[in-house]
Parts: structure tokens; C-alpha cells; sequence
């Protein structure tokens, strides 16, 4: 049967000050009424059946996303400690297998907006019917809309059938002039959006993924503590699919964003005829192209371009867009009692 | 004897949000620790005794004026409606009068920044020398420190001693390249701060300012409420003293400021070594000549510059410092229910 593996981890600090520990990205409504956590399980309807929706994330985050989200109790798989994709998605697929011998898997996260689910779903399902069908680890590579360079890309092969190719190479995180390169080669964005058996998956990884296979009878043994003490953290592109030749990639035509900065509100929010995105209540006078999100506090702009204004959690941040990819680097700076909330 | 009229009316727009028809800028602490009202009357100190100075105010701002200001109850004097400076001064030198027939007034606003106390109270006591001395209205002339084009200004004339002039006549709110001749020719801000003897300016307005001078036997009727009702509004300097020609200008060389703007807080305020001026906690990161006024949440910028940004009343705002003179006009075009604080 068909199974989701629902990556939902995340440190939190990519929309600060909104976003905290205990409240990452994915459990925000960023792109829309809902959270991101909770569209993409929406999202599934119709594919795979909230019962075969496995969420793998942390301790931290596990209250809030056990109430967001309206699955079992024993489909949260709550990690130890954060180890990247390989080791969660691994395990989550090693689970899905113990509750069901022939379990397919979809692997997707939590903090993706999608702008046409159904072309969305028919991909997910052409992605699941060549891992059968072909007996391949599948990638989705979406079609770049802009030469983006926070993304990784995938270079298709040869084709398999008339919806599937292989995987020629991968690359990651390329410059700018790569990446216009890449997409003029007709690379695709590796969204992240997996399908394998989970019988061919754990073969590759034993075959490949030394880093991960050596801890999995710890998982035979029930346990799950000592798994992620053996495992080293890798990520699944890294430690499995950039080595295996049983890779294959179908292409989806579907607006995709992982919304990875405050800036990308601006692609998947509504936006005033001057560019601006406002959420929560504010009035932009004489201003363009800024993104606002205010908690509480009506924000009023009156002249300025390109800013990002966020009063949330007791902080107001404002910072030019283009900044935005800098959060990281910003809260290094910060002292601890201005950028930790809630603690 | 002497006395002082603080005039401390003011609507409260200047400071949005932060200022409010019941807090307007001269209840705020723009300046420093107290208020500039409190620093007005302490300013006086050694010069005028507490027990005369009576201030002039409207009734929003009444109470908390009180409060603030440990002067005698009956030194409050409360305009039924606000009609400019011709009348306060009037009615207020018309009490001084009314309680010491040989009163000389010093008049000043409850909004200024003044830099040194000690050279404005040497001014002050030349000022008023000089009024019963020449039995002349007259007016400090304050020696500019850039080509304000906020600001009026009074050209000298001919000297009347080694401290006054005669004023050979007044520019208000001239533009750029009149600012630069203004300064060049040794023009001097028209500060506000005025001294005359009571007898003398009420000799004066019943030459020349018919607008109030009707009016004034509503006065002697003790009928307050029937003089405002009569006069029009008008300011001294358009009602009284651009028509004497009893008038004289005495020079002060201390730092003045209105403190008319968010952009003034950056002259009256210490900076931080980019430029920033930051009132509240903040954090302000690779960023320059920002005016930032938090009342509650930490502010943190991240490589922005010229920008002001408050948060005061429940409004965040966010403009260019060059624009902060144009309040007004973004007041008038906020909706009122996010214009409107506390009502």
C-alpha cells in the first residue's frame, strides 16, 4: 500500500521573530489560511489516506503538530535528535515496512507551498508507479520558474518511459550564472518529493549508505534511541541518491516553494498592485514591494520599498528583502535575551 | 516683577504614534529623561520662581500638564478653544497684569530642546532688560545652525545697544536658497521666546492687533470663555509683531530646537557611532542614521538606513527620516481607526 513519510522538522529561525523552536515554518499559516504541516497533509487527499501518513519531526515541535494535525497517535515518529533526511527518512520507511510488507513510499516535507495540488498529486502518483514499475528510487524535479540558487537542481538522463527519465547528475546550490546554465539545459528543481518501494529503498541504502545501514538493526531490536546514536547525519540526496544508479526522475509542472525566507512570501501570498504582501493589519502608503506581517500592531509604512517589517513574539524585525536569506548570520549577532522567545 | 508663559497647547501629531491629543510632544520625553515641558519650567530655574509662571493649554491636555508640572493650580490657565498664539499670549500677559500691575512677561513654548540652560537664561535676562529698558517688544533671535527651511527667521536692524536691534523685518518658513541668503546675511531664527512688560504689549495690541484687541473688555468682564469666542485666531508674530514697529531682536547663542519631527530627535538626542538614535531596546545591525522609538517589543534592524521606526500606542511605523515632515499628510490618509489613539 501507498504510505506518506511527512518530513517535519526545522530549527525555526528562517521567519524569525514569528518563527520559534516551538513553532518552526511548518506549523505557520505562511502561504495561506492553514499551515504549511497541515496543507501538505490536506493535500494528500484522494493519494494516500491520513492513516498511512507518517510525520517524523522532534520533541520540540510534536505537541503542536500532534494537535495540527488530525493523524493517529502512533504515526508521529519523534526523532531523538536531528539527524538530516537520511536517517528520518530511512526509519520512517523501515516503519512503514513493519506495518506493511509491500508499503510503497512517498517522501515529502512539511513546509512546502504547492500551487496546483492535483498537478501535484498526479505527479506524486507517476513518481509511485515508476518506483514500482521500474524498481527505482524516484525524485520529482519541478520545473524552474526562476534561476534560483538556494535550490538544488537535477540533470535528467535517458528516458525510461514516456514519463520517467534517469538521473544524470545532481547539483546543488549552484551560482547564478550555473544555475541559468542549468535551467537553460532543462534541469529541474529536486523538490524533494521521493518515491520508492520500501523493499528497494533499504536494499540501496545497505548497498550505499554505510553512514545509516550499520545502525539498522538497532531498528530490528525496537531501538529507535540507539539508531539515531549509531547513525552519522547525512542527508538523503547526499548519502543515497547522489550514489545510487537506481535513480530515476518524472518532471512536475506545479509552482513549488519551500518558502525558505521572508522574501518568498512575496511568490506565494497575495500581493497589493504596488508588490507589497500584508498580513495582519497595517496600511502601506506611497510604498512597494515590502512584506509586513504584523501579530498585533497595525504597521504603518509610508514611503519605503523593499523591507521586511514583522512585529511577532514581542520583536519587530525590519530588514531590506534582500537580506532575508542573511537570517541566520543576523541572530548569530543578536544577544540571546533580544533572539530567544519563548524560552 | 517677572513672570513666564509657558504655552504648551499642541495637538499631537508630529510624534505619531507616539503622541496623542492627550500626550502631545510637549507631555513626551523627546529630549531626554523629563518632558520639554518639564524642562521648560525647569529651565526658568533662578530666573523666574515657580509661583509665576502660568502656563496656557487646552483641556485634553490639562490633567496630565498638572501632574507633570508642580506649579500653582490657578497658574493653569485653559483655553476654551485653540486660536493660535495672539490670543494665549494675550490673555495670559493680561493675568500677569491682573495680578502684578508692573509684570514683565517672558514668553516660551513647552516643546523646545534647548542645549545650554545657562546661556538661554543670560538671554532670557537680556531680553528682558531690554523690553523695559527700550519699552520694545522683543524677540530672541536664536543664531542658526543650518539653513532650516522649518523655521522663521528675523533679519536686524539697526543696533539700540551692545545687546539689542531694532528687527528690520521677518521671514517665515522660507525656501532652501532664501534659507542659505537668510543665514549668510546674519539673519536669526525666530525662536518664540519673546519679552515684554505687560503694559507695553497690551498698548501695542490695541494699536495694531483688532483680531484680539476687541476682544479684551471680555477680559476685564472676567468672561474667558467670551473672549475666545471673540477673537480670531492668530499668531503674535502675524497679529502683533510684523506690525509694530516697537519691536527688537536680541541674539541668543545656545542650541534651540522645535523638536518639530522624528528627524529632530537625531539633534537632540545622542547618536550611537553609525548615526542611530535608539529610545526602547534595540538591536541595530549594519545600519545608519535611524531614529528608533520602541515603547515595548525590542526593535531589530539589519542593514537599513534613514529610517525611522516607532512603535508606540499599539502602531507600528516605519517611513524615511526625510519624509517624517510630511505627517500631516499621512495622518490625513491613515483610516481613522488606525489614526485615531485611545479615543
Amino acid at each position: 500500500m501507498r504510505w506518506a513519510v511527512l518530513l517535519a522538522g526545522g530549527s525555526g529561525t528562517r521567519f524569525w521573530p514569528l518563527s520559534t523552536p516551538q513553532t518552526p515554518k511548518q506549523l505557520l499559516p505562511l502561504s495561506g489560511a492553514g499551515s504549511t504541516a497541515e496543507e501538505a497533509v490536506e493535500r494528500l487527499t484522494g493519494l494516500i489516506p491520513r492513516e498511512r501518513v507518517l510525520v517524523v519531526a522532534g520533541e520540540a515541535v510534536a505537541p503542536r503538530l500532534r494537535a495540527l494535525l488530525k493523524l493517529p497517535a502512533d504515526n508521529f515518529l519523534i526523532e531523538p535528535r536531528a539527524a538530516s533526511t537520511a536517517p528520518a527518512l530511512i526509519w520512517a520507511t523501515w516503519e512503514a515496512r513493519r506495518r506493511d510488507a509491500d508499503a510503497e513510499v512517498l517522501s515529502l516535507h512539511a513546509d512546502w507551498a504547492v500551487g496546483d495540488a492535483a498537478a501535484f498529486r498526479r505527479t506524486a502518483d507517476t513518481a509511485l508507479v515508476t518506483a514500482r514499475a521500474h524498481d527505482r528510487l524516484v525524485t520529482v524535479g519541478v520545473v524552474p520558474s526562476r534561476p534560483e540558487t538556494g535550490y538544488g537542481y537535477i540533470v535528467p538522463g535517458a528516458p525510461l518511459d514516456g514519463a520517467a527519465r534517469t538521473v544524470a547528475r545532481f547539483s546543488e546550490k549552484p551560482d547564478a550564472a550555473t544555475a541559468l546554465d542549468l535551467m537553460a539545459a532543462g534541469a529541474l528543481w529536486n523538490s524533494g518529493l521521493f518515491a520508492w518501494t520500501a523493499r528497494r529503498l533499504l536494499e540501496e541504502v545497505s548497498r550505499h549508505t554505510p553512514e545509516v545501514a550499520g545502525a539498522l538493526p538497532r531498528l530490528e531490536a525496537g531501538d529507535v534511541p540507539g539508531f539515531f546514536r549509531s547513525v552519522t547525519a547525512i542527508s538523503i540526496d547526499v548519502g543515497l541518491l547522489e550514489r545510487s544508479d537506481a535513480v530515476a526522475v518524472v518532471s512536475g509542472a506545479f509552482a513549488w516553494d519551500d518558502v525558505g525566507t521572508w522574501q518568498a512570501l512575496a511568490r506565494v501570498r497575495p500581493k497589493d498592485p504596488s508588490g507589497n504582501v500584508l498580513v495582519g493589519a497595517g496600511v502601506l502608503q506611497e510604498s512597494h514591494d515590502c512584506i509586513v506581517w504584523s501579530e498585533r500592531d497595525p504597521v504603518v509604512l509610508c514611503g519605503v520599498k523593499d523591507l521586511v517589517v514583522v512585529q511577532a513574539n514581542g520583536r519587530i524585525l525590519v530588514m531590506p528583502t534582500e537580506r532575508a536569506a542573511d537570517m541566520k548570520q543576523l541572530l548569530d549577532a543578536l544577544p540571546a535575551e533580544v533572539r530567544d522567545i519563548g524560552t
